[in-house]
This record gives C-alpha cells, structure tokens and sequence, in this order.
C-alpha cells in the first residue's frame, strides 16, 4: 500500500541501527553499541510487592477503562520535579518516545521546521523524518550548542522547536552549562522558539551538581520529556510530557484519539515507589552501580588508546562519544571491531545529514567490567589494524 | 500552538460525547450511555495468579525493551483464531485504538478517501476526521450495508479503505450476514479497495452462529483490528491487527517509532489465559452474564414502548440502536432523559454528517437488571412527555 509517510519509513535511517542491535545481541559479541539499562539492577522486590499490595487493596476498577492522561497520583509525584508545577500541567505516555511522538503529531505540520543538536538521538531524527519536517542542526559541544549558530537558526528558519537533551546527552553524554542554558532561554524567549526538552538520563549523576532545567528557566516555552525507563524498568513503558496547561489538553486529546490511555497498572507501582522513597533509593543504587562502569570504561580506553583518541568524560547518563581521530570514517572501524568481536555504533548515524565521521558511540551500563576491559582492548586491536 | 491537526482536534466530535460520559458517571443517573465492560466480571483471580507465575518464572528480561510487534506466545495464540494465520501476520498494540491510529498514521495520504458505515464507531469517525480524510459513508442495514451504493463509491471515489465493523457494530448492533459479506468481498476485490475490519465485539455472541471474517474471506486486502477490552480487561491495553505481513512490516517499523514497544507483562498473562483454554472459558461466562441484560433490555422495551418505537434484537455485544420514531431529534429526547435520571447516546453523533436523527444508542452491558427496568421506564416517561 502507497502512502508517502510509509515510504518515509523505508528510508529511515534505523534500518542500519537495527542491523547493528541484531548483530550484536549474539553473545559472542561484547557490545558497547545498545542503549540498555543493566536488567540485573530493576527493582524486582519492590514491583512484586506493590503488584501484590495492588491486588490485595485496589478494586476492580483497577482493570476498567480510565483517563488518558494517567494516575493522578503519579502525575502529583512527578509535578514535585519541578519548581511550582502543577499535575495538571503533566501527562503519562507509553514512554517518552510517544511524548515524542505527540508533539509531532499535534503541533508540527509538514515542512515545519526543527532545530536539532548536531548530532542527536537516533530515533527522534527519524521521527522528525518520518513527519517530513525540515530538519536544521547545530552544533554541540562538550559545554552546550554554539549559541550564535542557534540564533542564526532561529532567526533564518523561525523553527517550531529545539530538539535538545541538556543533560549527559545521546550520543555525546554532554551537559549544558548553566551560561549556555541561559543564552539559550534568551534566544528562545526573543524568536518564540519551543524548547523540546528531552532528559532521559538526568537521574544517573555519577559527579558534578544537578542542574537547572529548561522546564524551570522557561516553563511557558518549554515541553520536557521524561521517563522511568532508565531509572526503574523499560517494559513500564512510563513516559511523561510536562507543558503548560493548554499544551498538555491539547496532547491528552490527542492521547485519547491515538490508544485511549495507558495501562494503570504499572502507573500505580511507580507512583507508590516514588511516595515510599524507593525510587530514590533505587536510583542511588543505580549510580553506585554504573559509575565503576564509566570509571572502568574511561580507565581503559585510556591505557590502551592513549594520546590516539579524544573524549569528554561524561559525568553520568550512559553513553560516551570517542572522537577515534586516525581513523576518518569510524564506520570502517565498525566492520574492523564487529570481527574482533566487539561492537559500537559509528558517529554517522547521529547527524541528520549521515555525514562521514571519526567519532563512535560507547556504551557502558550493560556491560560487565571484565566485557569493558576486553572490548576496549579488542577494540584497540581493531583501530591500530587500520 | 498552532498547527492544523491541532485544529482539527478541537473541533472534533468528540467534546459531545465527553460531555455526556462525564454527565452520566454520575451515580445518581442511570446511563445506557457508555461502552464499558462490567468491571464485576475482570478475571481478577486468574490475573492475580499468572501475575504471581511470572514473578516466580521469569527472570529479568521480562521488564528489559524487547521488540516493537508484541510477545511471541501471544501473537501465536490469536493467529489461531484466523484460518492458516502465522504469527508474523499479528502485531499487537496498545488497544485496538492504536491499531486503527497506526493504520491512518501509515497508509493515509491527506484527503485520501475512506469509507465508513453510516452510522459507525465516533472514536473512528473522530481520528479519520483528524488524520483529515475524505470520509463518503454507506448505508448500513440489520443484515449488511447497501452494496449498490458501496459499488458506487469505491468507483467514484477510489478509497484507500473501507472501515467496517460486521459483527455486533457500534452503535447499531447489526450484522452482516454471509451472502452481504460475500458482495463486499467481490467488490473490494474489483476496485482492490482495503476492508479495515474492526471487530471488538465478536466473542460476546448470545444467540446464533459465529460468521467468518473478511480476514479469512479476502486475507489479502484485509487489515483486521482485534481487542481483549471487552472480554479480559480494559487496563489491559491489548489489541491486535492481523494483515499481510509485508503491511504488518511497516506497521511495526511504524509502531517502533511511535512509542517503540507495549508492555510484555499482561501480553504473557493473555497468552497463559489463552494457552490454558482460561480465556474462552471466561467469554462463556461472559456471555451468560450479559444475555439475560440483553434480553432484560429487550423486554423493557417492548414493554414500556410497544409499538412506539423500533429496533432490531442483536445477537451479541454490547448495544442496542433505537429508533425513537415519535421524535425526531433524539438529542431533544436525551436533554428531557437526564432529568429523569436516564442517559443514552443521541444518534446523531454517529453519522459522518452529523445530520438530526431519531435513533439513539443504548448499552446494557454495564448497568443491573434493576437499574434496566428503571432506565427504560424513566426513558419512556421523558419519550412521552414530549
């Protein structure tokens, strides 16, 4: 059947992604190339007791048909994220992808255009693809984008929204600067420009201070995205939007009109988590856990490759962008590691113009340490082959 | 913000039909309105101990992301319900909502042509509306719709779809019979048209036989929705599509990346239920539960009314279409309704066009034998009052 967004889909760029997740999920293969959380580390007691506690105290309305912006009670412990937000000013999604997806649907019509990082997430530059919008990157840096490319950006394509991942972003693992935040709020507010905010990994902080969202600096212009997919389990499928009020009416319609609602079930199980201090708990666990993954993974890219890469250790989150400078095209480097029996993904992938790159994404929360020190080295092996 | 699908959201029908659900989740109206299961009835045990099971069985891969069309198992188990089906001919998605939302975000070009039953499914009508389709309705009868007139518009306007519900449709509760289904398919075949074949009501039979489906009858231009809302649970947020598998292709990559996966945990339950012959054995008692409300309805009816008013008796699901002929407006009927205590859904909102009807929608799933007797009484005084 003919339609032009299904073939937008055949063109996507995931296709190669998909090869290597495929690729890689053979055990034989030690793998720096998914995005996973460590399922050793979800909070198995926990959900089992407040599943069991749901059955014994929840009637039957439970399983019945509900509202399609969540529990209340879950939205009222993710409003106290942020400064001054209300529970109406939050709504829950099948996972942040589908808040992703929301806005798209509802406010971008064809053509519109999107600033992104460059690079960027893999899976929104194929869903901005996939609803045709026109797609304009700037760059960024260890520190935040290049602000005077932004507002040129702004100013010249007058963008419905940035796309940006502020904190320990995905592919880089870079935060922005409080200096750089502001100047972006600064030239949000004069050309109007919706901040898409998009944070993921913002709860695994291994060092460094928590820092100031773009939903607190500019509430009226910011739509955040959240989930519980790093943090607690990704089959929760538990995503939120916070927005102003007006946004969010618009997004639940839309909710309604695209699956109804989600499930309650797992809703309720987060929201008791979060009351009790569980999910805090939990999340330090997680960042006692991952750090020595970093640190291992820093420690050894360092012994072995030496002067002969360049990188930013990212202070959490989960990913870290290598710069593998003698080699031009790291994609080449890809077909070289996969044989040694390690894999990652090339830097191509995460630019919207699939441009050739030196630099490589490696993660490292689901890999043991024994796997990091072997991959690093087979990976070494594969990049002084060339 | 502006955008035309946000535009288009909010002059929707749906606001109408809101209103109404809102009104009547009242406890002091009796509301023939919604389209609830009884909540009385979820499979709360069976639910509890598969849910133990898999806390027990499974390790931890069971809350990790997994792939985008839904557990294995499961797909397995409703293939079986299709004559020579595979599992790869079966998605799942987030409610038989999404199925329908997946179809028009994936196989509808803007302006292109559907199809509907005059009248049919709001939800339907609404996001057709919003995906901002031609919509050409044809008439719909007690035995199937008016094949001339289907003839003629698959000619004249060359559709992409023809969305139809032949069993136990909502709001009419009409069924097309063998030799109705027969034309359709001949038709469709000749103008390659696709029958969009929704079926959430087809286990909830009380009298006569099962039919066969248009996706056994024509599986090559069928995409069939399916649903377990109304025989497991709501919260649940089950649906399936069974298609082609090159349709099932795209659906998935388009499913990936609207919100990449669902929730495997009730997925592995349904299929427990299903594998363990659990489900059909709660669709008999299901249907034991609801016929003698069918029937109560029925004579109420026929008691209060005679020969005032007409409708045909449905053979299963969940609704009943009234022609209140002494009014022709049923919206002027449902205003004196609710001050008597009683709500039912005018007819209007189920035409494309919205035109003034005298018919209207009555549910009897979800209210008691006494709550039956009262409402119909009450409707009958508000009927002649006018």
């Amino acid at each position: 059947m003919k339609s032009k967004f299904a073939k937008r889909i055949t063109t996507a760029s995931r296709s190669f992604t998909r090869t290597i997740l495929d690729l890689t999920s053979q055990n034989s293969i030690i793998s720096f190339a998914g995005g996973l959380p460590d399922a050793a580390l979800f909070p198995r007691e926990n959900i089992e007791k407040h599943a069991k506690n749901l059955f014994e105290t929840q009637d039957n309305r439970l399983f019945q048909y509900s509202n399609a912006s969540g529990v209340e009670a879950l939205k009222i412990e993710i409003a106290k994220k942020y400064t001054h937000a209300l529970a109406s000013e939050i709504m829950l999604t099948n996972g942040s992808q589908q808040g992703l997806d929301l806005v798209c649907k509802t406010f971008l019509d064809e053509k519109d255009c999107i600033v992104v990082e460059d690079p960027s997430y893999l899976a929104a530059l194929g869903l901005f693809h996939m609803y045709n919008a026109t797609i304009k990157a700037v760059p960024l840096h260890a520190n935040g984008v290049d602000v005077q490319e932004l507002e040129r950006l702004f100013k010249t394509y007058q963008p419905k929204f940035f796309y940006t991942i502020p904190v320990f972003q995905n592919p880089t693992g870079y935060s922005y600067s409080l200096e750089n935040r502001q100047e972006v709020v600064k030239i949000a507010e004069k050309y109007n420009v919706i901040l898409l905010e998009d944070s993921p990994y913002e709860a695994l902080r291994y060092d460094g201070k928590s820092t100031v969202s773009f939903a607190d600096l500019l509430p009226k212009l910011t739509i955040a995205l959240g989930t519980f997919s790093k943090t607690l389990a990704p089959d929760f499928r538990i995503g939120w939007i916070k927005a102003p009020q007006e946004i969010i009416s618009a997004l639940t319609l839309s909710k309604e009109s695209t699956d109804l609602q989600n499930s309650k079930f797992f809703q309720y199980i987060c929201a008791r988590m979060m009351e009790k201090g569980e999910l805090n708990a939990h999340i330090q666990k997680l960042v006692e856990y991952y750090r020595p993954k970093r640190d291992a993974l820093v420690e050894a890219l360092k012994r072995y490759f030496g002067e002969s890469i360049e990188f930013v250790i990212p202070e959490g989150g989960m990913f870290l962008w290598v710069n593998f400078k003698k080699c031009a095209d790291s994609m080449q480097l890809f077909d070289k590691a996969i044989k040694k029996g390690v894999a990652f993904v090339p830097g191509s992938v995460f630019f919207s113009d699939k441009r050739i790159s030196s630099y490589g994404r490696l993660n490292y929360t689901n890999s043991t340490l024994e796997q990091i020190e072997e991959g690093v080295k087979a990976l070494h092996s594969a990049y002084t082959e060339q």
